[in-house]
């Protein structure tokens, strides 16, 4: 018996039948006593839909608080849909748009904030023994006007109203059935973590995305929500994402899972004057290009010179390298060069911040396979690593046996 | 310059195409001066597709509450695309649905009545010069529920708030363009009328329904809002519907129009007993049946008893045929007999009142035509006689023609 927030992506959505199969889901839950809130998202394929729409009768640009008006009927539909399959099997249940909950946000259309939830009428349908059917993605001005909260907006509403609700726990459902040590589909040993903290969930960002949207993980660990990934079509427990606490400190393994990404590619710049202002020299116009910068590594170099690496999507690695070269009257490097080929290889573990000798343990091991180390970056709890993409399968495997992350049988494709 | 509502319906804002067009339509008003609050219904098509979806879900009984808020998202969509594109081509507006406006009603889901509309939000936005867009059919309960207005609900959106907003006319954008004198399927020679009373747009019922809800056409009267029927598709002043005034009596025709139906049936029961409580026993259990009566006429019979004529819809003429007829040891009737080959013909027209003998020239029309009469009504303003159902188009012309109807050329088909 507990209270819940539960909520249900596009996919798990994304046809009455999956609708019909989710209302059987939150009739078990209520049949063992649980008071649930549901959140939902858009049936998959609707959103897209209502967009095209919004393109063809805005072609140049869009009006962006007539797009939140718009797009927030996806969410609508599927509300009223679940509480009426919910009635259908006799569940007592009440659907409620952002608006009529009063998820009251600021006024910044298509990436509007949660201020604050009224919990009153959520509350009274509760004691009443109903279930609970919101709208995710969205929410209501101060002036009364229809905002949406921008990507990953379900997964925020979620969690905002398991705070709001002080819910034991907030559940996301997905395609996936937990968060796992690495990816499967590289380390067929990968196992299900049934445990992790906020702060490794968001260190794994680049497993996790594909799970969960890293400002709900956010916001979960800012209010301590404790949150729950599983999955819509398999039964299980998922992964629970919480604060480290003592006694969960007592059995933490040294690292909890293998994170990488292979979409970076690498510059360097060599040879600059080592002075205050040179890493803004460098950055700060990339950054009014509006590219992402991941790493940033400084070494010293030769001759009170400076030597720089950073590294930035694959995609703007050509953008970015002749931008550099067309400025380099101002920058004075030696040499301006890269590689778009190379991958990024982390190990997370709140475990490292009270064990030495893991990074010569992360070292060794890939030495053994005989992968070269580009760059190296270190946090608190990660460890990374750039590396020849080539080598990227070989080195998560590497890993994964080192710091025994495995499963005892390896898991089906 | 004037202060107009313009309600386009589900044929005319059809797809994106038609949108922009009633877009480019609404910058002509606005560029001619005309200060505009635009209701809209949903896309044609998409009503049916929602509730095709809540009947998947709810295939036994249907949770009003749910469907209201599915379905208000039909409007929804078409307020926002609309909005959009005005603003592509300049025009400043801004979209609400009825819950924004505050469009209150009472809670009867799928059927509710308008009780209040604030009008303070689009006063506002008509005083910055903005095309206000409201979504038709939809209001918001005291409780803060969604609630649709059932059939016709768009037409009613638009008169309640041309009442509320004191405009000076409620315009009305269909697919025909105007109201003619008889249907022009029938009679080539029908001629599309300037005007027209409420009170013969009310009788003209079987004409009128193809082009406004009766529903609003009642709403319009009691507030006295000139509503004005026009093509959203050729241009045209269309046909104004307002209160008769001394001027236009002046001029005023002796018959406006030739109404006519072909699904009734007729039911005859005669030789029951003339006594207090007849009608009733006969029509009581009819109306149990949830079967609505349209003529009803008593004759007196042979010996006490009294000859009962009432017309059904056609498709009902069965069920209700077999009931009287299973029933009749308590109604006592010599015969129970029908005639389901029937068709109602009536002419309408505020003139009648001032101006005796139009009945003879109706009846002496008709019998010259060689139309045998079988049941005559009369009230104010109509004058309606049930004839077999193959002499109708006959009628018509005959009727149109003795009443001076016809355009001076033919109309082309």
């Amino acid at each position: 018996m507990a209270f819940l927030v539960k909520k249900y992506g596009g996919t798990s959505v994304g046809s009455v039948e999956r609708i019909q199969h989710v209302a059987q889901s939150l009739k078990q839950a209520r049949d063992a006593g649980d008071d649930v809130v549901v959140v939902v998202s858009a049936m998959s394929g609707e959103t897209n839909r209502l967009v095209a729409m919004a393109r063809e009768v805005m072609p140049a640009v869009v009006d962006v608080r007539e797009l939140d008006v718009l797009l927030s009927t996806g969410e609508q539909v599927t509300i009223a849909l679940l509480t009426m399959a919910l009635k259908e099997l006799g569940v007592e249940a009440r659907s409620y748009t952002g608006a009529q909950v009063r998820i009251l946000t600021d006024n910044s259309h298509s990436k509007a904030r949660i201020l604050d939830i009224d919990t009153a009428r959520i509350m009274d349908d509760i004691k009443s023994g109903r279930v609970v059917v919101v709208a995710g993605f969205q929410g209501v001005s101060e002036e009364g006007d229809i905002t949406t909260l921008g990507r990953g907006g379900s997964d925020t509403s979620a969690v905002a109203l398991a705070a709001a609700l002080k819910c034991d726990e907030c559940q996301i459902f997905t395609d996936v059935d937990g968060v796992y040590t690495t990816d499967p589909r590289v380390e067929k040993r990968a196992r299900r973590l049934d445990r992790i903290t906020f702060e490794e969930m968001l260190e794994m960002a680049s497993l996790g995305s594909k799970v969960l949207q890293i400002r709900a993980v956010e916001f979960a660990g800012k209010y301590n929500v404790p949150l729950r990934v599983l999955s819509s079509f398999k039964p299980g427990d998922g992964t629970l994402i919480t604060y480290d606490d003592e006694e969960n400190t007592m059995e933490q393994a040294l690292v909890s899972g293998i994170a990488f990404t292979r979409d970076e590619a690498q510059i360097t710049v060599t040879g600059v004057a080592d002075r205050p202002g040179t890493a803004y020299a460098i950055l700060g116009p990339i950054s009014d290009l509006n590219v992402e910068v991941d790493m940033i590594i400084q070494n010293i170099g030769a001759n009170d010179t400076t030597d720089f690496t950073f590294t930035v999507h694959r995609d703007e690695y050509t953008r970015v390298i002749d931008y550099l070269k067309s400025n380099n009257d101002t920058l004075g490097a030696t040499t301006i060069s890269g590689d778009d080929r190379i991958a990024k290889l982390s190990i997370v573990g709140v475990g490292m911040r009270s064990h030495a000798g893991i990074a010569s343990r992360m070292f060794r091991s890939l030495a053994d396979a005989g992968i070269n180390l580009r760059l190296i970056t270190t946090s608190e709890i990660k460890i990374s690593v750039v590396i020849d993409e080539k080598y990227i399968e070989l080195g998560v495997r590497a890993l994964h046996e080192e710091f025994e992350l495995g499963a005892d049988e390896v898991i089906e494709s």
